[in-house]
């Protein structure tokens, strides 16, 4: 019951996302999301064939999987992004797994954004805060929302982050192709969608406790598809944190990505799935995760050097 | 292995979702949608003192409860929408619970339209379309989901549910105050978002096999907050069924929601989920909720006949 633990739990509950996210940013010196996809067709550990009748057995198999490649590279990456659809498609057994890899990435100090898109009306968007922002087993550091429904339903989801040091990103431009249909209409004052919304997010994000850097716990996803959208989006969301999608196998690159750091390269962290989670097949995975983890690191901090060197 | 009991699972399994709703409107007279948004805070059945600390006995007081619920109003229904974020903020035992009312809607013969709102790209939204319209324990009739990212993310939902014989409900208009942030920004063209959302939806549905009364499996969610724009939705949407939120404690009415249904009264159900699900407290539930849900049937038909005579 000394003063100095007790100094210390508090600071690990006044930090905010934010703050926790860069002070690994820094110290680490990356800006690494490893993306937790968990395929069982792709899977190194799993017999999709033979364990296709054992639920149970993939599931723990996923979350044994996830653990091997979280170990391998908590030093290399900022955070971890567990996409909860394929926790979901594996039942119970698998959201049991998706679970137990919130809670390691926890003990690894690794913060955890849960990408799970969710977003409803009112008292559904708090039961929602509720399952991922608050105390549960599912509950993440972050969270990736839905805007359709409007600015009251992010309501519900701020409240929680602000409550409990969280972060929250929302969807603005996403990487996929036919991300256009909605995002890029273009409204009667000249605004495309997506940049009526970042305006609107930037005003709300105004008001919010920023951490030592200028970023608070109103996020935003921009797809690295889009490089001439994410450096518009860092210019329209200066207290954002942007969360940006697509790089590697969605055909993202270093170059695309740097419009979404500031100058200090804060204020983004840049996820693969597929390259960093299933980097090859049997023995070895380890290596290869660590491997394909410090070669991101290093595209993404020599595209950062040579953008302001 | 005769052939009338082939035939039989034959036409169990091509039946698509508008048909086997339809089936039920026509057959019982009732367009009403059972929202089953378990609040332990609200429940008659749980002490949500004693039990704070017992998820797994909360999660089963959730389903025993809805278990109640669903023999007392079956065929009253037409349909019954759990709410996914109610569940998910149960953890682990809530969504036991979820995969329970689930299995007991099915065993009643009653369509199961799960409002999960989910949506992502490729791949992802593939892992969604596997976890809630193939064949796991959370397989539901019918999914609601969000059309922020693009008409091409909706592709892999509609997959699922043509191959299946499932149903999606797109969110067009919701029923929250703040809905036309984004639904109703007027595009350079002069349609709202949300008009302009219907037109796609319209003309992606109009190449999708229809039931026997010309309805497919691409459905909307239309609010009953906005009767304006739900009887718009019904003109633009001629082949979707449209799911009513708001009709009860978000304050819509009967005489509001009229506009959804077609000139036979179909094309339509209407949820509501606190009146019918938590209609009183201590004995009494199911009497209580069975006098709830026949109410709001002859409602909504003493309102269409109105209307219609």
């Amino acid at each position: 019951m000394g003063s100095r633990s007790e100094s210390a739990v508090t600071d690990a509950r006044s930090a905010s996302f934010a703050e926790r996210l860069h002070e690994r940013v820094l110290r680490l010196d990356t800006r690494v999301c490893l993306g937790i996809d968990p395929r069982p067709a792709a899977h190194p550990l799993t017999d999709p064939v033979r364990h296709a009748n054992d639920p149970a057995r993939i599931g723990r198999a996923v979350a044994a999987y996830a653990r091997e490649v979280l170990d391998a590279t908590h030093d290399l990456i900022a955070c971890v992004k567990p996409q909860s659809a394929f926790f979901e498609a594996l039942g119970i057994p698998g959201l049991i797994a998706l679970a137990q890899v919130i809670a390691d990435a926890k003990a690894l100090g690794v913060p955890v954004i849960l990408d799970a898109k969710r977003g409803d009306i009112g008292s559904t968007a708090e039961a929602y805060a509720a399952a991922y922002l608050a105390d549960g087993v599912f509950a993440a550091d972050a969270l990736t929302v839905n805007p359709y429904l409007g600015l009251d339903t992010l309501e519900p989801f701020l409240a929680a982050a602000e409550a409990g040091g969280r972060g929250l990103f929302v969807l603005v431009k996403t990487s996929n192709p036919g991300s256009g249909d909605l995002q890029d209409v273009t409204g009667d004052d000249g605004r495309r969608l997506h940049e009526r919304l970042a305006d609107a997010l930037a005003a709300r994000a105004s008001a919010l406790q920023p951490d030592p850097h200028g970023y608070g716990p109103l996020g935003a996803v921009v797809g690295a598809t889009y490089p001439h959208e994410l450096a518009a989006a860092r210019a329209r969301l200066p207290a954002s944190v942007l969360l940006v999608p697509g790089y590697g196998a969605q055909g993202g690159t270093a170059q695309d990505v740097v419009g979404a750091f500031d100058a200090r390269g804060l204020g983004a962290v840049v996820n693969a799935s597929r390259s960093l989670f299933y980097p090859g097949r049997g023995e070895g995975i380890q290596e290869a995760a660590r491997a394909a983890a410090a070669a991101m690191r290093d595209d993404l901090n020599a595209a950062l050097a040579a953008r302001d060197g």
